[in-house]
């Protein structure tokens, strides 16, 4: 059960968003941003860094979510997320994703970890400054995002099946999106 | 030096804001919308869990910023920080305050870390439901930022003196805010 209070009807982040509405427009926009956009990287990698971080912070309702978003826009039933989940430097991705990946989980432990062979090894194999600033930057807005969940333990895992994950995700792939709607 | 080719002139996190500036209205906003407001939590409180988080996950340049508005706002000439950065539980803080900062380092280390036990004894010292909500999102906003910064390697601490970060913190708390002036 949530620490606090939260309007009826609206789980995780938009419970959240209701509560604090003079802040919903702003983080809305902020993550529609960062997360909707196909520059230097696509949107389905931009989803799958916030599903690895979320589940290296082990934020079951942001993996999930996220994981179900990137299925959506890959067209995959779960089987190549499954395999990044997994081990992603054995999945069928790219090398310069995988080193972005690898930028990403330095990111979720803590920013002082990206080392700057990390950075050289993913500007090696093509990655650009927007790649990179866009990794380190998604990585760090879900730390915010699962300690915010987290934080307030507002996401109940049991209730929800992988089946309700991929729905949810379908919904904000192909319209809801994040930022919230009048 | 930074891992990526940023605008000249403009430094930290606006620096930062200018490589990316779709994104600069929101998250100023955003900022702005959870840290210079008196709701619950007053601005300094705001400025000082910043500050306590950015101390624990060691970013030296937001720890220096952050702890400078505080100092602004509070006309404190650095020894009230100084006593909280060394032991917030023995500085001269309300007990209310100090059971939220415990939850925000709680935070700082993981969303999950935060007890029940925790926001009960915040409960109990007086803490609303917006009080424990802005200290969670306050405390995982930080976790973002500072992976921001040391992600891209951005900060140079060295640069920066004890007065320049009260100067910069001083021209915050007196109308530069957090939002992008234009």
């Amino acid at each position: 059960m949530a620490y606090i209070n939260l309007p009826e009807n609206a789980v995780g982040m938009r419970g959240l968003m209701a509560f604090r509405p003079h802040l919903a427009p702003h983080l809305g926009a902020f993550t529609e941003g960062i997360l909707s956009i196909d520059e230097g990287l696509t949107k389905a990698e931009r989803e799958l860094i916030g599903m690895m971080v979320s589940r290296w912070n082990e934020c079951d309702g942001c993996e999930g979510v996220h994981g179900g978003v990137a299925e959506c826009y890959l067209k995959d039933d779960g089987t190549l997320t499954e395999q990044i989940k997994l081990d992603y430097r054995s999945a069928p991705i790219s090398d310069k994703f995988k080193a972005l990946l690898a930028v990403a989980h330095s990111v979720q432990q803590g920013g002082k970890q990206v080392t700057n062979g990390q950075i050289e090894e993913a500007r090696k194999l093509g990655a650009t400054d927007i790649e990179i600033h866009d990794t380190v930057l998604i990585a760090a807005t879900f730390c915010l995002f699962n300690r915010y969940l987290d934080g307030l333990n507002v996401w109940d895992s049991q209730a929800y099946t992988p089946e309700m994950y991929r729905e949810r995700g379908r919904m904000i792939a192909e319209g809801l999106g994040y930022a919230p709607k009048h």
